[in-house]
């Protein structure tokens, strides 16, 4: 393990890894995990990386788990492919549908539970829209931990169904995810539940954060101009960044990054207002709704870091209707073949509306990231 | 492609593999392709395989599809990994909701579609207890070909709307899969859409065949003792059996191979009755009924190759109540993190009877194959 250090994402304050931590104890904000990256460097061969086998663990080198504790249902090295109906040779598709649980929320949870296990941590509870409690539900009955999940009652029944079925203790609250949040931290205080909401613990991010390694693998170590990711919370968007900054330091990849594009409905688009006027947070959103309940956050804890990479990668916050996201979810299964979430689909959503006003170029290489399967939802 | 020609199971009459083919056109038996595997074991190196990427196309050269052709939605390349309650080291799960669809229907799908655009082929029709299905709907998509799926109504509503999703015309009878066999032939002959009802076509096969190469390359080449599988149609037990002559020959595993264990539902168990009696055919099993979809298959049409993979392996076949079924979703599920269908979670009620029974000992190395998702199913 090269883990070194945790350190805040605001204000800088380093955090002992080898502890239970949750969020900055000066701060409150985000940690992050670090590694010694210029002593991986010299000592990581490319082939160690393209021999760690069909899972995300394929980059245990930078990951904060010892072998030994690995808790894995087949999660990550998901493929990629192009999609065709454009008459574009440059726009592709990740499909993380193809992890546990049908989702990417698989990818946190893998790394999460296991270095909670690791810890010691029995209970853990999650706000979530859905997605990530059922992930969370399936990695805790593998790690024989308990799961608790709070989730907003309209969440789709089968996911719903998912959680119960692996044997957790669901919770239903009416309301967001927002009030889902405001519940577990609650309960999570009140019974000693470590508390796993994301980016309010430092390991999810990790898991996320191989989306970015395998995008540079599956690319040759040659990034796409573009990626185009649907922003509820934003820890796969956050993790990607983080890879490709890994990445960059291991001297895999050069400094030319790419543009990331967060997407959001109209109906709960509080990064895309903010992106929009210019600041560095945001404003809790008012009314939240949308069919894509990933996205159905209307104060992603860590606004920040979100607009941070944006920034940073001269990116861009951009919405698309719940109309729009039902039209791409036909478009996809019906002329691609791929049976998208409506997360996921948003991305193709807002392809069209980018290329459209010029802001992507047709010979761009674009890459759309499709979180999970339609499956879940009542389409 | 080292495809030299396709021979009868049951006759061994020779057919031209440039050509469409549905089945023997002497005696009406199920068509095995057969590769050039001597010069292949000259120049196929090991490590050919091991670098193919991650779908079952890294097998390639064992396959009947150019590069060029390849219609893929990520399929294959699943992770095996432990299970742990049995208090055992010795019993594994292949994972193959790991899938597109989220089962191994997708493997035969996405070879069998290949080939059929490459040869021509616009309409496809297919006799489908569910997940074969959703799965041709979806590759259909992919390769701008029209699927025709005729199923029972009983079966799953997600199934359904996994098909229709994808733009699928779905027909919908009474009955069985023996009820959608005999109206997917005269809608077959009548519009003149091909039909590719499992082995009644030669290349859904080879996809899943690519099964047991995985399984030969996850177990380095050194194959475990036993495997279980759900057997409703056995195209995925016959192609497992089928991998595994083909690498004999290729040299890379001994000739020692794993007893294959057919596991039906009491509610209906065809093979099970035959191999019992002692026969090499089967009697249609009346009064069909199981919560499996995918085991209620009264009259498998490729029984005798189904008894003929069971006997020359030294194998069985057996069933297990629908009750018992459901107790293993619930344990695979609460205690494994598995979110098994009812197909895969049979082979874990069969595996506990087997070892009381003293069939399998403790520590023999022992693989159940999970054929998809329990997402599908209304536990």
């Amino acid at each position: 393990m090269y883990v070194t250090k945790m350190v805040c994402s605001q204000c800088g304050r380093l955090h002992d890894h080898e502890r239970i931590q949750r969020v900055c104890t000066r701060c409150g904000s985000t940690l992050l995990v670090q590694y010694d990256l210029e002593s991986l460097k010299s000592i990581l061969p490319q082939s160690r990386f393209q021999g760690g086998g069909n899972t995300l663990w394929r980059y245990d080198a930078v990951l904060p788990v010892e072998k030994k504790d690995f808790i894995t249902l087949g999660e990550g090295y998901t493929p990629i492919f192009q999609l065709k109906q454009l008459h574009t040779d440059s726009l592709w598709l990740k499909e993380e549908s193809l992890n546990p649980t049908g989702t990417f929320k698989a990818r946190g949870m893998a790394v999460a539970i296991s270095k909670a296990r690791n810890l010691g941590i029995t209970d853990v509870v999650v706000p979530s829209a859905g997605n990530a409690g059922a992930a969370l539900s399936f990695y805790c009955a593998r790690a024989d931990m308990r799961a608790h999940v709070i989730m907003p009652e309209d969440t789709p029944p089968i996911i719903k169904r998912e959680c119960t079925a692996a044997g957790a203790h669901v919770v239903l609250v009416k309301g967001t995810i927002a009030q889902a949040g405001a519940l577990a931290t609650e309960m999570g205080v009140e019974h000693a539940w470590f508390n796993m909401a994301t980016l309010q613990e430092p390991y999810r991010l990790e898991g996320k954060k191989t989306m970015g390694y395998e995008i540079a693998e599956s690319f040759h170590w040659d990034l796409p101009d573009v990626i185009i990711y649907p922003t509820g919370g934003g820890t796969g968007l956050i993790g990607i960044w983080k890879a490709f900054e890994e990445l960059e330091i291991l001297g895999w990849i050069s400094e030319k990054k790419p543009r990331m594009i967060a997407v959001q409905s109209t109906g709960c688009a509080p990064i895309v207002k903010a992106f929009t006027e210019g600041r560095t947070t945001v404003t809790p959103w008012s009314d939240p709704h949308t069919m894509a309940s990933g996205l159905n956050v209307p104060a992603p804890f860590a606004a920040p870091l979100i607009l941070r990479v944006i920034d940073e990668s001269g990116g861009a916050a951009v919405s698309v209707p719940d109309s729009a996201i039902h039209t791409a979810v036909t478009e996809l299964a019906c002329r691609e073949g791929i049976y998208a979430c409506p997360e996921g689909a948003a991305t193709f959503a807002a392809y069209q509306n980018l290329r459209q006003e010029g802001t992507i170029d047709r010979d761009e290489k674009t890459l759309l990231i499709n979180t999970g399967s339609g499956l879940m939802y009542p389409y």
